[in-house]
């Protein structure tokens, strides 16, 4: 038998959110008649827009018909139509990126678990704890060294660099997931000046932006000064506009983004990444296409606000549970999740067991984010608003009961 | 600036393909009123079934609606209805596939340029020259040892073992691209008998299966005894159902396919896999597995044959041609693609110039597959029937001016 790629064996036998609907599943087989409220995976509820529905649709009938037949992509990056939309959305909020710097793919998971592939393995990596699994599984599977920049309740779940340590290619998640901590502008500041200082590049995932209220938290790392010179951005219509099961995202490689090879000289990123997708991608689904770019259009984008509006209810209506109840959070606005402090000095994987079993409300234990989310705990508000405050009356239930 | 994965730095600049449409398009400037007949990328040009379209339309309007909205799918590897579709499809031409050892995905060249990632660097990959460049290039990325198989005039473009060499993980493909060759069931027996006693792995492409005619010629590795002990494969509905654009494919992964760490204990492949995409990939958009499914249908696939036999008319067209002229070569039975030797001994570039400048038809120049291509040259049957004719009598006027 071919020899294995050994690394896989130093990770979790399985991605945290396949562990934790197994660990559902069991609940359901020995409780059937449970009603379970599931604020654990950060997935959405609510249906995708009629603006997307009806330009996917018109897609598909242009698929059927010979003139209007679409194959191969030729680039496989997104057809600029799509392109140009992404691009007119990030002028919206104040980011000049052209749209030959946006890549359209299947998702950001994707490109962010693949980005690794084009820089070598003796990078050293920095992530910060806690973070999305799949910044360090993909590093992990690679063999790469990973090191940690510490979020924990005294920075409010917001680690900042120290400059004493070096790191070549740097993880930020803002708003944050898990913990719904987000970066102002000076704070991005501080983290450009410090990937320019060690050459690094940071990855920055800006998944959850359009949950962003406050005019001092940029919605694109390209709404700061010097972003282009040192940062990857990735971002999915998953959150936005309810893509998840829809799979399309955008990576934004700015052209200044440049890597350096051992004799010196220097490599542009997004070439690089260009090749590495031309040989194992070949573009996103025309019809899903067509439904993105109906996004941003006028109506899409006001369809799609009403649904975000909805969730940032729903979070707020968490948080202010948390607040009665004088449970320490992050999150909550400007982010659909509210990242709070276990009661009684809990771990994490015991108050998920605890809310399973006696009120049958699912969360993510942050433990599974990195050894700082021990002890706190992930609920998102992308359910149900009537499920949502009956699983917030159970909650209150409960810890007045500990 | 974070050092690069200077694996990339020993690749072409640009995929195949991507160079091809350079030379096209500059081609196009010089001569805007040409009329250009493309036999080159093996892309289709019918349009997608209405059994297709109709079942990814209600899918988009299942979208639209809170009730049947789907988000993420719980698995990434696919719908249980689209398994269970492609392992009744299995069952039609005598393999025995169980749904849960497929796994969709996003079309071939993902999983085929990915799969590399779980097995150690320091494997021997044999792949058989020439072949599709993404088992080469995916393999040089992660700076693997190549060796190769001659597949050449002599043997029909279809290589077997040499026994005494040893290889790790095997790269096969048939119906093969670029040849158009075909393996027999007896000759993937002498395959599966080599990788056993080699203790490797078969990463079986089967991407033009759907047009395979000949009754000795199996439609998967695991129509031969054994495979299900070394074989991946590896396919598509690109091909049989005109998918390129709508993206979705699937791979095999047998439960008996182990692979061996470092302390002797066996691995499952299939498991392995999976935790590499539960990191890497979230699963294919929902309407288009709808999609996907709707192929598998009677009418679906009634639909799809009337296409394929279509395109099996432009081969029979583009054989009987080369025969009239004297021309060598392959495929053009159980295979789109008919792969001929240059007149005069031509190097393949020079004969892509001669074709594009004198009669505006392009095709693929066979040294781009690798060096037993070169003097060789690829022409595709998916095009339109009246322009294939007309690709068909300037090639004769071409080839009698020589």
């Amino acid at each position: 038998m071919p020899k294995l790629n050994e690394n896989f064996l130093k990770l979790e036998k399985n991605y945290l959110f396949i562990n934790i609907a197994k660990k559902i599943n069991a609940f359901k087989q020995a409780n059937p008649d449970a009603d379970i409220i599931r604020m654990g995976i950060g997935d959405v509820t609510l249906p995708i827009a009629p603006a997307v529905v009806d330009a996917m649709k018109k897609a598909c009938d242009e698929m059927g018909v010979k003139e209007t037949f679409k194959g191969y992509e030729d680039s496989g990056a997104g057809y600029d139509f799509l392109k140009e939309a992404v691009s007119g959305y990030y002028k919206s909020f104040g980011a000049d990126v052209s749209p030959d710097e946006i890549r359209i793919n299947d998702g950001a998971k994707s490109d962010c678990g693949n980005i690794v592939d084009i820089f070598g393995d003796d990078n050293i990596i920095l992530v910060t704890d806690p973070a999305y699994p799949v910044y360090v599984d993909s590093n992990l599977m690679s063999g790469r060294k990973i090191i940690y920049a510490d979020s924990n309740e005294d920075n409010g779940f917001a680690a900042m660099p120290d400059y004493d340590v070096h790191a070549d290619i740097i993880y930020l998640c803002s708003p944050n997931n898990p913990t719904g901590s987000v970066y102002t502008r000076e704070q991005l500041a501080v983290w450009i000046d410090y990937a320019k200082k060690n050459n690094a590049v940071i990855i920055y995932d800006s998944a959850y932006e359009a949950f962003i209220t406050d005019p001092n938290v940029p919605r694109s790392i390209f709404c700061v000064d010097g972003a282009d010179e040192v940062a990857i951005e990735m971002c999915s219509l998953s959150k936005t506009a309810g893509f998840t099961g829809m799979r399309c995202g955008y990576t934004v490689i700015p052209d200044k983004l440049k890597v350096i090879a051992s004799d010196g000289t220097e490599v542009s990123v997004s070439q690089i990444w260009g090749r590495r997708q031309g040989s194992k991608f070949n573009g996103v689904s025309y019809p899903v296409q067509r439904g993105a770019e109906a996004v941003f259009t006028e109506k899409g984008l006001e369809q799609i606000h009403e649904n975000i509006a909805y969730y940032q209810e729903n979070a707020r209506i968490i948080a202010d549970t948390m607040s009665e109840l004088g449970v320490k959070f992050t999150g909550g606005i400007n982010s659909p999740y509210i990242w709070f402090k276990c009661p009684n000095n809990m771990g994490s994987w015991d108050f998920f067991d605890l809310m399973l079993e006696k009120i049958a409300v699912v969360g993510t234990p942050g433990a599974g984010f990195g050894k700082n989310g021990e002890g706190w705990f992930r609920l998102t508000a992308f359910g149900d608003r009537q499920r949502t405050i009956e699983a917030m009356e159970r909650f209150k239930e409960l810890i007045k009961s500990l």
